[in-house]
């Protein structure tokens, strides 16, 4: 099932769509009281996915065609900064030691997270303020993400799933020069419109356990990123696990799984992105995030 | 003036301590419809503190006796992490090099930013939960922490005073274990409960620009940090400033601005935090935040 945040006569609202594709029904259409994600998920939605993929397989009424919607990011103001994965595929491990000359540690035993400041996320089809001024080195890191849809507290691995809502695509926006400047990468990573997210969240029972998908990001058409989640360091199941050791993940938590290689400070000479580039993001079985960078 | 979140009759509610420190005054008793501090600050509660103050003078009716109250941390749910300086004093920087074994980089031309994330941040008087199950090096991190009043985007040096609301005092409560083993800080600093925030803002205009404020902590009493934030390297103003250039800083931002040297770290053998232990962090013209290691 997919979930999606949505612009149709100019007003906000967030539902599902339909499984041909052609329809959008809105948590109200099935007596649900949520016109926004952030409160269909703090409120257990959850627990009401089973009931909303019954209803939609016979729903005809309450509906407003796909072709009249504007997609928004699916969580358009996320509760909390987005928590992200740092170096989670070998081959972008080397890429980025190349590139920041820096040794490469062989020993990769802990996960690195940092977090990713979000004020609005950036829907598919919307531009990518490449904030050129202060960034000489815009880059793209395209990211399979996982929305919590239930407080997550002391999780095992085993039971990492049953937390999980679904899956999004996520674009980690990064400004090289910032990221590497301020050593800690917050800020390189956080400028306005730097999280373009979608084009919608997956619900997770669509998925295998852990979901192997691939990975790729294009720029103008060129392949630049191509890889598996099956290459992940860090697991879902644990970086999640390890993640709810004292750290409560509240509901509607987005974790971004980390980039693998082929971002643009990976080529030699480096491929950052300027004005005009078309960056697509495409998770397998999710869709594609496609920007403009303005 | 003092802007203060608490509990009374089991209720949570926001506004302002009167003069003599005795009576709380909720934000509604002066016709503001607000009961919490995130809306009252959203909502540009910034352009009323003049009429506030003003009311203030004269005012007698509304209020509660300050002694039934229990104060919760002023600003208990931020909307966003809080965004904090790494290593903004010298000694700092120096007992941190040592502790971690790091080269000491002489070039500390940029500042250092990451985020700490806050569910909820722990009152003056509340227990701080030190996760001893995951946790082997609890520190303690006395700081002033500036509160951003009104949308900040593209600030000079110059404006900065005039988007900040207030100051308070933070404890940026870190598991050095977990900081240093997941190399970017993000996770060891944001643990539930590792946010400890109060008592109360204190407005700006009761500060010199820029406030020169000594900063303090105490464990059991032993005075651990003493030093003043005019030894700050990255200012208030360059900090808002630089952070303010491509990423929106929402009103209701916190920015916690680095500790002095005297974390437990920083002693050989180190003072970590055990169970049972009294940090009182104090600055200057604000007051302390008092919290028992759980």
């Amino acid at each position: 099932m997919k979930l999606l945040t949505y612009l149709h006569s100019g007003k906000e609202n967030a539902g599902v769509l339909s499984k041909d594709g052609t329809s959008v029904f809105p948590f109200c259409s099935f007596g649900l009281p949520y016109n926004d994600m952030n409160s269909f998920i703090r409120d257990s939605g959850m627990s009401r996915l089973n009931e909303l993929s019954q209803a939609l397989e016979s729903k005809t009424d309450g509906g407003v065609p796909f072709s009249e919607i504007k997609l928004l990011a699916p969580i358009p103001q996320p509760a909390q900064d987005v928590i992200c994965l740092g170096v989670n595929f070998l081959a972008h491990a080397q890429e980025s030691a190349r590139y920041k000359k820096e040794v490469f540690e062989q020993d990769r035993a802990a996960a690195v997270y940092f977090s990713k400041r979000v004020d609005r996320a950036v829907a598919t089809g919307d531009e990518i303020d490449g904030h050129f001024d202060i960034v000489d080195s815009l880059d793209y890191e395209a990211e399979l993400a996982v929305v919590i849809g239930r407080d997550a507290r002391d999780v095992s691995e085993q039971d990492v799933f049953s937390y999980i809502l679904g899956y999004t695509v996520m674009n980690d926006v990064s400004a090289r020069n910032l990221q590497t400047r301020h050593k800690q990468w917050y800020f390189g990573k956080s400028l306005d419109g730097f999280a373009p997210m979608g084009p919608w969240i997956v619900t997770e029972e669509e998925f295998d356990r852990p979901p192997v998908l691939s990975v790729q990001s294009r720029v103008n058409g060129e392949v630049r990123q191509n890889s598996t989640t099956g290459l992940f360091i860090t697991s879902i199941e644990s970086a999640v696990s390890e993640l709810s050791q004292g750290m409560t993940l509240k509901a509607g938590t987005i974790i971004s799984m980390g980039t693998p290689a082929g971002v643009g400070m990976g080529f030699d000479p480096p491929k950052f992105l300027k004005p005009g580039d078309v960056v697509e993001c495409e998770v397998e079985k999710i869709g594609t995030l496609r920007n403009t960078i303005q």
